[in-house]
């Protein structure tokens, strides 16, 4: 194998073969192919894209490039959740425990959050003593034990796919569906659940931008996953706005927390009640309409809070913040946004929020970076919402003085105001299965 | 300026600005910009093209990335000939005297063969003690004396073109037309002619394969000279077959000096006699009728001969050669290829039949190869000629008796033959002012 060879294979949009991909990736993590060479393979990709039998090859090779993590000791029952990432997506802390307490076996690797979108992890985190740092064996126990854990992502998961996004990152070739799906599907593949439930974010605060592309997106991880033997799924959901009003690490965990308890915003129960039905049809083997209503009993008499207290404590954390978020206290400085004038919420772009909340400290902005867990954004109101003149629209929190004016004017630019009536946005734009 | 913003921009099929382009050029130069970026910036310029404002200041950028050559001694009358390379291309060697002979001035810089196309100077230097490294002073002073110099290209003439095509060459981002025509033009507008001629060579031997190809580029490189003051014209000729009957570097000379005197092949001297009087005519401001006349003149009455021995006698060659071509000496083995049965020819390969000489000995397979000036192929019969059975189709020289096998097979599999009688091959496909 030629890499030159490959790279004109590629922009002549010829398939190339298993043995080629497999050559390719191997080649590459052991730094036999120059970052030049794999740079332009992955311009001519964006161009020509990749066949589904190519994108599946490509996946499974970069999922074998480093550790596979053994699940075998809960069969077929163990299921993981992944989204692809928003602003205000506090749904695993919901999901997670609902479906433990449902029944399931959760068993998950996460990220931390970089950019406007945050990351589960750091989520956590926010507990103090909560640790995602559980050896192989550890997360195993866990999981036996109490149905669920969530960790980090190992170091050697997936090694290629490391080294292709950093490159993909310098050189433009991020948005490509073969590649965006394979390197998604690789970790998901690695990390060893034999089911998969993907949340496709599709809008303004997410990088599929419409949802066209995000169907595309979810459909082509879907055959991923079932091409690899793991029952796979994708919900579509809606990221033109913030899911939940609370943007922020402690600030989301109070608000997953109101969920668990049976209180907290419709769209965040919504989108994660949907998650975690088909998440347990697929780890007990029952039908969508008994996992739902598993799923609703489990909120709703308090089982889901109690698995989520379970799972806080069995990581170390102290759960005395979940029964009083009070605890968690607030950040120094607080801001109001007001309503001008009486009218209706036109729009409410979730990407503007992400990077106001990031400024007032909620996010990295780099990947050493570090976050204040207090800080971010609430929004009061959001898309057709009526307000009246001097309401809060939107209140922000920081320990960092110097950020507030920024965040201010992003948060101002984000939020459209009407006098007519707005209809409420779609939120679950469609179930692939 | 972010490069990957423009990245970005071209993925987008945007048009780069001015600054963009000339930042990009200057910053890759000195090594500000890694090359897995460049490359894929090329990646996406071969998909997306440029425009021609783009293309002449890509140009201008690595033009002026360098050195420039000063002619202003020749006010407007200096003319540069370049050939975007073929087998048995010993175009130079008839026309740079032909030219000079006629009242043109001919102040030339060339590269080295590498591959299966030959290099000017390689040939020349079949001449024993013929130098192709004159300064720039004695480059200048020379061409004031005799009206012509041929010199090796200088190490400092578009440094951004040389970094930019090897990287090119190993992520095969090389054919794409406004990177091709952009680095053969740097090139030439750096080594400061006010004339240029092209020989666009279009068929299975050359880079273009097909007319139209061909004529794009032609069209396009012609735009960039006229762009940058520089009168210029293009010929898109015949590279399907070899021009002549020679090819390598000492049998090749042979030939040319045969048309300086009058006799050698047709199409050799047509293309030299199309070439040297567009030349003419630009260098001497005449009509190419007028211009024709003179070189026709000038070919025939043996004063193109004569030249071509004051050339290569300033620049330190031995003449004896020239007069005498049997002092050239032949190489050690030489092996006839014969015609199986009677026919015709119907096709001859000119990229096996270069590849065929390459292998012999006549071109170099690494940058740094030595070349056996004697070694090569006389090609007795080409396409649409008649052949009896045992006719000596071809005859291969060489100095390394292991490489005949394989030469001998690529010339085999190279020429073609058919009962049916054939037609001439276009010669000139066309002429671009």
């Amino acid at each position: 194998m030629r890499m030159y060879d490959i790279i004109e294979k590629k922009k002549h949009g010829e398939e190339l073969t298993r043995d080629e991909i497999f050559d390719l990736i191997n080649s590459y993590t052991n730094g036999k192919i120059p970052d030049y060479q794999m740079s332009a393979l992955l311009m001519a990709i964006y161009f020509k894209g990749m066949s589904d039998r190519e994108t599946f090859e490509l996946t499974e090779a970069m999922m074998l490039s480093g550790d596979t993590v053994d699940l075998s000791a809960f069969e077929d029952r163990s299921v993981d959740k992944h989204s692809t990432g928003g602003v205000g997506d506090k749904t695993t802390l919901v999901v997670a425990p609902l479906v433990a307490a449902s029944g399931g076996i959760v068993a998950k690797m996460t990220g931390r959050g970089l950019g406007h979108t945050g990351g589960t992890v750091d989520k956590l985190e926010s507990f103090p003593g909560f640790s995602s740092s559980l050896s192989p064996a550890e997360f195993v126990d866990q999981v036996k034990r109490t149905s669920i854990a969530v960790i980090g992502q190992s170091a050697n998961l997936a090694p290629a796919d490391k080294m292709l996004y950093a490159l993909r990152d310098v050189t433009a070739t991020v948005d490509s569906i073969p590649l965006i799906s394979s390197s998604i599907m690789s970790k998901k593949l690695a990390a060893g659940t034999k089911s998969i439930v993907l949340d496709v974010k599709c809008g303004r605060g997410s990088f599929m931008k419409t949802p066209k592309e995000a169907r595309l997106l979810a459909e082509t991880m879907v055959k991923i996953g079932n091409a690899h033997q793991r029952r796979t799924a994708a919900v579509i959901t809606n990221m033109d706005i913030p899911l939940g009003h609370a943007i922020g690490n402690s600030l989301e965990v109070c608000e997953a927390i109101e969920v668990l308890r049976g209180k907290g915003p419709d769209d965040l129960r919504t989108v994660a009640l949907t998650l975690a039905s088909i998440m347990v049809s697929f780890s007990c083997k029952i039908s969508r309409e008994e996992a739902e209503k598993r799923v609703s009993d489990a909120l709703f008499c308090g089982k889901a809070f109690e698995k989520f207290c379970e799972w806080i404590s069995a990581q170390g954390g102290d759960t005395r913040y979940a029964e009083d978020t009070s605890l968690f206290g607030a950040a120094k400085h607080i801001y109001d946004i007001t309503a001008e004038k009486d009218g209706y919420i036109l729009s409410c772009d979730a990407e503007k929020i992400g990077i106001a909340a990031m400024i007032l400290g909620a996010g990295r902005t780099s990947k050493d970076a570090e976050i204040d867990h207090q800080a971010g954004i609430i929004l009061l109101k959001k898309t057709s919402d009526f307000v009246k003149r001097g309401d809060t629209v939107a209140r922000l929190y920081t320990n960092d003085e110097n950020a507030v004016n920024d965040a201010k004017a992003k948060v101002i630019s984000a939020i459209e105001f009407t006098d007519i009536e707005v209809a409420k946005p779609t939120l679950i734009h469609e179930i692939i299965i």
